[in-house]
């Protein structure tokens, strides 16, 4: 095993997800390279939670690249014209961001062929998620195909492996397998639309967030407004 | 054929590849929206020359997107610890960014999805950048099958295609080609490393420039230092 073999980039959103998946990279003796993406969106608590999470669960690094996506707009994310919606609804939601995992993932593995990594982590999941297409299986595979062909260090014979280790989790099994782990959910943000930096409480994300912390069985540090 | 159908995002560097595809696009009935990126790059000469080239192609928008690679390093276009190289040199050049064709071309998916276009252009070229693993057919393929998955619009039947009208032509066939559509190449820019905004006539791309135009028997515009 190379010098490099340890090494992986770790998407960071400063979510519950994705805190749990650097826990999850870290136990699993990678040296995590932490990256999280500034797309513009109206919730930089996110940002906030992400730094947090990345000095408390042993990233080796933190970066944070500004990538405003207000210009293509497109979403309530991102987009101030469009107004966060309270609840569910059907098929796929107007807080989808227009290609985004495929443009965090294309940030990993450039980032990742200048470290010489192998291995990038996300933490997709198809199960909560199932409204977004770039949350999938098969879009997953797709883009580890794709990454193999893309790269210098993949013509060398690097094998990219995107890792989703949350895939198939509900919120419950990914926060028990977090507080297994040791992870401080109150350094994470989930909401969408916070005030004051604190959680709305009523917005899908939190939402999804409360519930999963009832049916794991674990206490919610979340601070709500 | 819906309203949208006419639409296709195009990704302009400002240099004469990107140039002759806008024009390619544009004469092939699309209304184009052009897209480039400023990743940090020490040579904003190119895009100075994109937003020239935009305005007097028929672009009916122009899209420039701050995305800062220097927090990722590896380039000697994005890094200013590494030398642009005066000559030749075999394999991968050092000029290659990690991953840039994916990211373009993920931005474009984007972008391509707001607008509901179908259709993406890109001028790479596997004759003269045989070195460039993005620029190969088979990673275009590998993008398009995963941008296929990637987005709500291909889950509601959109198929994105992923056009590369260059990729088969030398310098001279592209010079050509554009000459026939009007292209002026003196909007342009090529040069890895500009002297007060003009070519520095010495490195790779103004190399292969001046020869592409000797070989198509075009007169060169370029104004060189």
């Amino acid at each position: 095993m190379s010098e490099s073999d340890n090494k992986a980039v770790v998407l960071l959103s400063g979510g519950l997800d994705s805190a749990t998946v650097l826990a999850m990279a870290h136990a699993g003796g990678f040296d995590c390279y932490a990256l999280s993406l500034d797309y513009g969106q109206r919730h930089h608590a996110e940002l906030a939670a992400a730094k947090r999470v990345a000095a408390t669960l042993g990233a080796v690094e933190h970066k944070i690249l500004p990538l405003s996506l207000d210009a293509i707009g497109g979403s309530a994310l991102t987009d101030r014209s469009i107004d966060v919606p309270e609840a569910g609804g059907e098929g796929i939601p107007v807080t989808y961001v227009p290609a985004r995992n495929t443009i965090m993932l294309s940030l990993a593995l450039g980032y990742a062929e200048v470290l010489g990594a192998e291995d990038i982590f996300i933490g997709v999941n198809a199960v909560d998620y199932s409204g977004y297409p770039d949350c999938r299986p098969e879009f997953i595979a797709a883009f580890q195909a794709m990454a193999r062909l893309a790269t210098k260090a993949g013509v060398e014979g690097v094998k990219t492996t995107i890792h989703t280790p949350l895939i198939d989790l509900s919120k419950a099994d990914i926060i028990r397998k977090g507080a297994e782990l040791g992870v401080d959910y109150g350094l994470t943000h989930s909401c969408y639309d916070p005030v004051d930096g604190l959680a709305c409480g009523r917005c899908d994300s939190c939402l999804l967030r409360q519930r999963g912390f009832e049916q794991a069985g674990v206490a919610d540090p979340t601070r709500y407004a």
